[in-house]
């Protein structure tokens, strides 16, 4: 839990602002849609804001040794209105870290031979992949006056991953066991 | 709701920034105190990240009409190791807040009469204020090897004040009653 390199402490920091953002507007989104009577919609805001808590803590984790004050350029969405629009806000936050921020902080990572941010990196990029997804769908059901038709959402508390209605036996992205993820 | 003034929303933009990351390394050092078998502490921690759920949820509040992508450039403390450390990254950030950021952005809004703003930079400053406080008390007893000797905190949902034991019959910060309060 050392970072050597400046360049990937400072994407390290960069990517925890932007969780650490993320989960907040998705919290804040969440309670919109529940608002709006979209209470499945307001679920899968509410599970993949726990998804970010999880990449921000990994991020925060490898900067243990970086202790002091510092000021932390980093993306984020804003915008609070329908949920329609929100989620077309949360798609485009999560197609800019799948696209851009994520694969070059990740070959960054490689690049300087940082183990620990690299496995950071790759856990949230893959399970942003995912999110993007989710958040299409359930933008689509908005868009038709419908509610995202769902049981329930799963995130594994160590890597993010998010799955609909039930948990698998193992954590595709990290392994972990089906009893450590997280329902909503 | 709308922010007339680019450096008001640039100011709300970067609180909501700090906030959100204040609120995320308050729940890591939670989990923290709390293995550290510091219950009280973690208690502290989490009805604080809370307290600071409430100021990011209000800047951004703000800037409903500031739809789209934007960097972001906010304070934020780091480090991730014993519980005694980590309060000492609270109260330096705490402070941080009550005696540069949130004044100079204060008179930016009232200057820029963006009245909006001022309320919701105002409810902040008065709450990091107790903040700096509590976390000040809860590191004393974590030097001398105890846990924080309280029963229960309680926050104010629309303005972030913090009390301990029990909540005021009306918020002194904002008017909310009593029965409004979150409890840890
Ligand atoms: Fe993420
Ligand atoms: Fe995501
Ligand atoms: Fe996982
Ligand atoms: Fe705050
Ligand atoms: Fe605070
Ligand atoms: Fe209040």
């Amino acid at each position: 839990l050392s970072v050597n390199n400046a360049m990937t402490a400072d994407f390290l920091r960069s990517a925890y602002g932007g969780e650490s953002m993320a989960h907040m507007r998705y919290l804040i989104w969440g309670d919109v849609a529940e608002k709006e009577g979209l209470p499945n919609i307001g679920k899968l805001f509410k599970a993949i804001s726990y998804a970010e808590w999880a990449h921000a803590k990994n991020h925060f984790r490898e900067l243990s040794e970086q202790k002091g004050d510092f000021t932390v350029a980093a993306g984020a969405v804003f915008g609070n209105t329908k949920t329609v629009e929100n989620l077309q806000g949360a798609i485009n936050g999560e197609l800019h870290e799948i696209n851009q921020m994520y694969p070059v902080y990740l070959e960054t990572a490689r690049f300087q031979k940082e183990r620990g941010a690299e496995k950071s990196f790759h856990w949230a990029l893959e399970a942003e992949k995912i999110h993007a997804k989710l958040f299409q769908e359930a933008q689509d059901a908005a868009k038709s006056g419908q509610d995202y038709q769902i049981n329930s959402v799963h995130v594994c508390p160590f890597c993010g991953h998010t799955i609909l209605n039930e948990a698998p036996d193992k954590c595709p992205i990290c392994g972990a066991p089906k009893d450590k993820y997280k329902s909503f």
